[in-house]
């Protein structure tokens, strides 16, 4: 089991620490929150406020080095990896996969990177917020594209399980694409509601039921946090926006012309079928073998079929589709 | 104490029924369902699927008849109450207001009407649904104009208390923009939402994570009352589905240009707040004279301001407002 080296110790990354420790993982952190890193001293783990002194512990063990900060802060963090642990084995937590793997490759060459983003989280953030049973069961994207490392690539994918996680093989631009249709495009569509909503006074918040809560509730997540994200994905996003745009526009003319919403309303009562039905729905299981010459189209096609990887069988990884 | 006689036993009707008969009201009911009859009749309620009956009891018993049929059905049952109890005390429990108001008008001109609209509800629909409890601090929107009868707004509004809801008086031009901002809206938004998600296949219903969950829960509800209710509010929800194409558009074109989203996150989180905000306010007391030569302004002004009505002293309605 390889050692852990956590940056960043908000809500994603303290709770990384957390559970990496609590499986028996040798780990620390490191954080320029001195309030995070008194906060975890405290609790008993092992973490600095000396980022560089904790990735040149890295590089020395071979640790592998999960960045988990802010997308805002991840080309200033590459800088010091660049400096102090430019070889490492290299993943990372942030909500888009394409920009953070072309800024490692500019910035840090030579690391041995494979990224990753859990699919999990709380509208709460900082190192109290964090909970070594946050991943329980959460799907965790693990790129995989024509010229990843397999090596590396099963290193992360081990943490993860450890984590509690389950593993989705993708390639940085289906995550993307993905994120931006079932993540980014909710948080700005929150967004916009949350606008008219309020503009609609006293009255309108006093009326305000259960479909108003539900479709604003995200609205209250850290705005800094939702324009990293969504700015951060800016190509995926367009197409998904320029979609909604057009559903809505349909929407209004339908009810302008003829009065009826009926394809609307269908559509998005089928979709919301659709995502009751692919929990319920029987899986088979699945081996992608990682020595086998094909074994990277193996994980992706699984990916790109809404399977998971559930755990290692030696140099075969098994996982699950609908 | 008047008798209450409820024309149909869904979600929102039977849970009206139990509720005036919690607090000893003398109740009956009808619906031309006889599974709904059957349920309620074995559960002890006086119930026929005879229509004209209970109408022509509720004339004879001088009873507030409460007309709890989906929208499509309103301008049929309004008939039967044409036909069987035409000059009787009407209110209505449908998610708009003005169009029904207008229907009353042309098809029953003599009953004495008094529109009325619940701020509650489940996904859930029929006899079996219905609780007593459904409407528990509930918003009750409960129709005032110039012409109002304030005889018969009382007697609707004594009934909405008496069930465990607060009233909320309001013009019915402004009940149905104020839910076509904070409810037909985030219906139609999370149709948009849960159409653009199912089209990502099982892939992005695999990741798809609370934000998702949140935003297309609605999506859920049976087509045909989320149609009914949106077209039937078409002159109140145009203008609302314009504001958010703009702001949508807006989103997308700031996106393409600058990059930037923060005008449409930082809007997001303020109506976020606005929510949060209008629940812990500290609220003072209002006190309207039903006697008052000025009584429905002072009933307008209160409701328009995010006011609600939670009891009787007397001649006077006792309210609050933030």
């Amino acid at each position: 089991m390889r050692d852990v080296c956590v940056i960043g110790l908000g809500l994603i990354g303290g709770s990384l620490l957390r559970a990496a420790a609590a499986v028996g993982r040798t780990t620390w952190g490191a954080t320029t929150s001195e309030m995070d890193a008194d906060a975890a001293s405290r609790a008993g783990y092992d973490v600095t406020t000396d980022v560089g002194a904790a990735l040149r512990r890295a590089a020395e063990a071979e640790a592998l080095v999960v960045l988990a900060v802010p997308l805002t802060a991840t080309n200033e963090v590459l800088k010091q990896v660049a400096e102090h642990a430019p070889h490492c084995l290299l993943t990372d937590v942030t909500s888009v996969k394409g920009p953070v793997g072309a800024a490692v490759r500019r910035i840090v060459p030579w690391a041995r990177y494979v990224g990753g983003h859990p699919m999990a989280g709380t509208a709460e953030s900082g190192w109290t917020a964090g909970d070594a049973a946050l991943f329980g069961g959460a799907a965790w994207v693990v790129c995989v594209e024509e010229d990843t490392d397999l090596t590396v690539w099963t290193d992360v994918a081990r943490l993860v399980l450890d984590l509690g996680a389950h593993v989705v093989p993708l390639p940085a631009l289906s995550h993307d694409e993905t994120v931006a249709r079932i993540s980014h495009l909710p948080h700005l569509l929150a967004a916009v509601l949350a606008t008219i909503g309020a503009q609609g006074g006293p009255l309108a918040m006093t009326l305000a039921a259960g479909s108003y809560t539900d479709g604003t509730r995200v609205a209250g997540t850290d705005p800094e946090l939702v324009r990293a994200m969504t700015e951060g994905n800016r190509e995926a996003l367009l197409p998904i926006l320029d979609e909604a745009l057009g559903r809505l526009g349909a929407t209004r003319g339908s009810l302008a012309s003829t009065g009826g919403l009926a394809a609307t309303i269908n559509a998005g009562h089928a979709g919301a079928q659709a995502l009751a039905d692919n929990r319920d729905l029987p899986r088979s299981g699945v081996r992608v073998s990682l020595t086998a010459p094909d074994a990277r189209e193996g994980l992706i096609s699984l990916g790109e079929r809404g399977g998971r990887i559930t755990s290692f069988d030696g140099d075969t990884a098994v996982g699950e589709v609908t």
